[in-house]
């Protein structure tokens, strides 16, 4: 390669533009995150079965027959309870993980992205502990809540500014 | 550069594959709309407070403490409404936005794109004001509703013509 | 192209990195099955609605007029099973999309994601089928549940191994 140093120039920009590829450091970052992040919801499906077997509370007809009940129920207060924790990730989760590939492609600074990503998972995991498997006093769950809530929000902030200009 | 032509042809070929980039204008403009319909859906989350909190209908026994309820209520007016649109966003939102980034790698038009992603998620801010906010008569609601569908559905329908040789 | 060996390296390894292009059989694989489950996710909103008009259960007073039902009602059992495989895909879809997403990032092998991601979309398809469309015994809804199951949790598997320098 004689002609190294000219042809590394557009080259190394169009790597460095590559944002949402594992060669990114925080894409790297967020991909582990979103794999555990799955991966304890679909454990609230499997807390949600189990709390359906405890109690004998199904909401089929057709899953009666597994279980010998004999008939239908809901409102069960521990299912419930799993079934709630469930739907507060759907409703958080999911939008901090959208939110969070829009802001690694927007190309943040990576040590603040990193750390953004890593707290804001931690935070939803502490979530569902204090909520479904060992429900503990608030503030416990008010603050795991609002720490995801407030980094969402800083990202979507960010965002906006970064992308303004494509409105 | 003395060979800048000849390297020019791939490194640029190569820049615009990038779809998923913020070079991208598409991809500028789905990343800031993307923000505002996430915070939207946080914005939800908090509406559901002051619902419960104007009611005192908490769903938690652990919640009763902070607000001097006395016992746990469910199936107010009030909060479920909120929580219908919420619900309604869940089904609506996330799938609009994981379309639309399928959509944007798909390599569209960048005006037809662009404005298509305008709308739909303007339709779905308006949405949230005509069910959650201020609720109107009908089709208010339902003209916003099915903007962002037959959205959603052409997205759906111009990826899955593009991207069939893979299925 | 005089110096076409010498430029093509670093450009053809630039191409490789982008994994999220439609230049990508498995990226090209994953916009076609998001396309069909997110085309799905919308009909259910069709089929609740089609089961509201048929047994005139609306949960919003707006909604009467255009029905002629006397008042809001709740529970019925047509509605709420539609509503439950409704969030039953909210639960595993979208989850099952952002996790294959990541995992296509993370450059796994061609034919194995690819198969995957076949597997598990139409496994989805079929769980709407059972659940919603013609109830059959179980343990068809289960299985068709747990395939795509288990296919995210092998995806989220393979994105901690792939990613866990990142952590």
């Amino acid at each position: 390669m004689d002609n190294g140093p000219t042809d590394a120039t557009p080259t190394a920009a169009a790597f460095r533009l590559i944002l949402l590829s594992k060669s990114n450091p925080v894409m790297g970052c967020y991909m582990f995150w979103t794999s555990l992040l799955v991966l304890k919801m679909l454990v609230m499906s499997l807390l949600t079965a189990r709390q359906r077997m405890k109690t004998k509370t199904y909401a089929n007809p057709e899953d009666l027959r597994l279980s010998r009940s004999p008939e239908v129920r809901f409102g069960d207060p521990n299912v419930e309870r799993v079934r709630r924790a469930h739907r507060n990730d759907l409703e958080n989760i999911l939008p901090f993980l959208l939110m969070s590939l829009a802001y690694v492609a927007s190309g943040p600074n990576p040590l603040t992205a990193r750390l953004l990503i890593r707290i804001g998972a931690s935070a939803r995991l502490l979530h569902t502990v204090v909520y479904a498997i060992i429900p503990v006093p608030q503030p416990a769950r008010a603050l795991a809540f609002f720490t995801t809530f407030a980094i969402t929000c800083f990202e979507a902030g960010y965002v906006l500014v970064c992308c303004i200009k494509y409105i």
